[in-house]
C-alpha cells in the first residue's frame, strides 16, 4: 500500500490501470467505511481511498477545524483492508485558487433537509467529489447510504454530466444499539451516546408499521416523532428517491429521514422502505 | 465518417480508442472551424466533431431560434476535412431534466466583458462542455481564440477540475478585409459587412502600436476607439490572461477585446499582445 500526497504521482501510478474502485472519504475511519473498502476490494484489481477534509462543504461555524484527523490509524484500517493507494492531498493540492468554477445541486434535492439546514454544503461536496472523480478516473466509485440526500446528488451530478463512472451504493452499518455508524459519533458523551440509540428506535418503529401495510406519510411521521419526544429533532420527513414530497408510502422508492441534535453533535440516519 | 445521434452508440464507437481529437461546434461552419478540425486531423488518430445549439448559453431574448442550422452544408465541410465522427444530439439527449446539475464560472473572467453583457452565458457554455467532454472522453479539445473569454474560461475549469483534456487554442482566422470569421457574420446585410471591415482596423492599428513601443492601456483604448467612432461599440479593454485589468501592456499576457453591434448583429474580436 502506498500513500501519495500528490495528483501527479496519483495519476502516474494508476496510469494504463484497467479497473479501479474508489472510495472517496474525510478520515476518521469506521466500520461503515469499512464496508465501502471491502466492497470495492471484492470489485476492482485496483483499490484507491482518498481522504481529505473538504474545506468547501463546512459552513461558517461548522466543525471543520474540530473535525477528527486520525490518520494512524486510519492507514492501519487501510491496510488490512487491503487498500492500494491512500490519496491524502493537501488543500492547496486540491484547491489551487479562492474563485473556481463551482458547482451547484439541482434546485429540487440540493436546498431541502440537510441543504436546507446547511446552503451550499452539497455544493462544496459535488466540487470536491468531481475532482476527486477527474483525478483518479475509477471505474466504480463507493458511496454510503446514510448520508443518502448526497447520494441521490452524486448519482444526479454523474448522470447529469455523463461522468463514466457507476456509483456503488453501501447499506448502512450500525452499531449494536442500532445507531448508524458517523464520524462525529465520537463528539458524544456517554450519556448522549445512550439517547442517541433512541434515533434508531424510531427508525426501526417506522419499518414495522410499513411492513405491516401502513402507507401514510403523515402517520408514520407522526409516530417516529413520539418516540423522539426527547430529542431535539431537525427534521423527520419522508421523501421519493428524487427528494420530492409525498402523502403516501410507494415501495421501492420511498425515503425515511431524520436528522438530530444530540448536545451540540448533529446526527443523521434514514431508512428505505 | 458517421454521423451520430446517441450517447451511448458514440461512446460503443470511440470504447478503447486511444487518440481522440474533439472539435466542439455549435456548426454553421465556416473557414474558422476548419482550422479547429484540420489541426485536430494532425493531432489525433480519431477526431470526433460536435454539432449542437445549446439552449443554455443562449439567454432570453438571444438569437437561439434564429440561430444558423447548416447540417447538410456543415457535413459536407466535415467529411472533406478528414472527421471521422460528428456527434449531433437532439436537445433531449445532452438535457435530460430541466433541474440539472449547474456549472458556475469563476468569479473573475466569468462576470465581466461578455460575462457582464450575458449573465449565465458562460455557466451555459461550461455545462454543455463538461458533458461533451464526458461523453466524448477526448486526448485533446480544439477552441477558438476568438472566443478568447470562453478559451480562458474552459481552461481554468479543466484546471480547476483536474480534467485530463489538453486545451489547444486556435489562432482566429480572417476574410479578406481582416475580419475575424464567425457564424454570426451571415447575418449582416452588405453594407453592414462593409462596416465592420472596421473592427479588425482597430485591432491592427493597436497591434502596430505595441509593436512600436506604446505600453499605456488608456492610450491604446483611446486610438481604437477613434477608429471605431462610426461603431456602436460594447466595449474595448485590455485585460491579463486572467482577465484581470490591467494599466500597461506586459507583453505575452495582455489581450485587447472588443465586442461591437453591427445593425442588431452582436460581433467580438481580440488580439494577444
Amino acid at each position: 500500500m502506498k500513500v501519495i500526497e500528490s495528483v501527479k504521482e496519483l495519476r502516474a501510478e494508476l496510469n494504463g490501470k484497467s479497473d479501479v474502485g474508489f472510495v472517496p472519504t474525510m478520515g476518521a475511519l469506521h466500520r461503515g467505511h469499512k464496508a465501502l473498502i471491502d466492497r470495492a476490494r471484492e470489485e476492482n484489481r485496483t483499490v484507491v481511498l482518498s481522504i481529505f477534509v473538504n474545506p468547501t462543504q463546512f459552513l461558517k461555524g461548522e466543525d471543520l477545524s474540530k473535525y477528527p484527523r486520525t490518520f494512524e490509524a486510519d492507514r492501519e484500517i487501510a491496510l488490512r483492508s487491503g487498500v492500494d493507494y491512500i490519496f491524502f492531498p493537501n488543500i492547496d493540492e486540491i484547491y489551487g485558487s479562492s474563485d473556481e468554477v463551482q458547482i451547484l445541486a439541482p434546485k429540487v434535492g440540493g436546498y431541502i433537509l440537510e441543504g436546507s439546514r446547511r446552503p451550499d454544503h452539497f455544493n462544496g461536496v459535488l466540487q470536491v467529489v468531481l475532482k476527486l472523480f477527474n483525478i483518479v478516473q475509477p471505474h466504480r466509485a463507493y458511496f454510503g447510504k446514510k448520508d443518502a440526500q448526497q447520494l441521490s446528488l452524486i448519482q444526479q451530478m454523474v448522470d447529469n454530466l455523463f461522468i463514466p463512472i457507476d456509483i456503488v451504493p453501501i447499506d448502512i452499518v450500525r452499531d449494536s444499539d442500532g445507531l448508524a455508524l458517523s464520524s462525529r459519533n465520537r463528539y458524544l458523551s456517554d450519556s448522549e451516546r445512550l439517547l442517541a440509540g433512541t434515533i434508531p428506535k424510531g427508525i426501526e418503529e417506522a419499518s414495522r408499521l410499513v411492513i405491516a401495510g401502513e402507507r401514510d406519510v403523515k402517520t408514520l411521521v407522526r409516530r417516529v416523532n413520539e418516540i423522539y419526544k426527547d430529542l431535539d429533532v431537525e427534521y423527520i420527513e419522508i421523501v421519493n428517491s428524487k427528494f420530492n414530497s409525498i402523502s403516501e408510502i410507494e415501495i421501492g422508492n420511498s425515503i425515511l429521514l431524520v436528522a438530530v441534535k444530540i448536545g451540540t453533535t448533529r446526527l443523521i440516519d434514514n431508512i428505505w422502505f
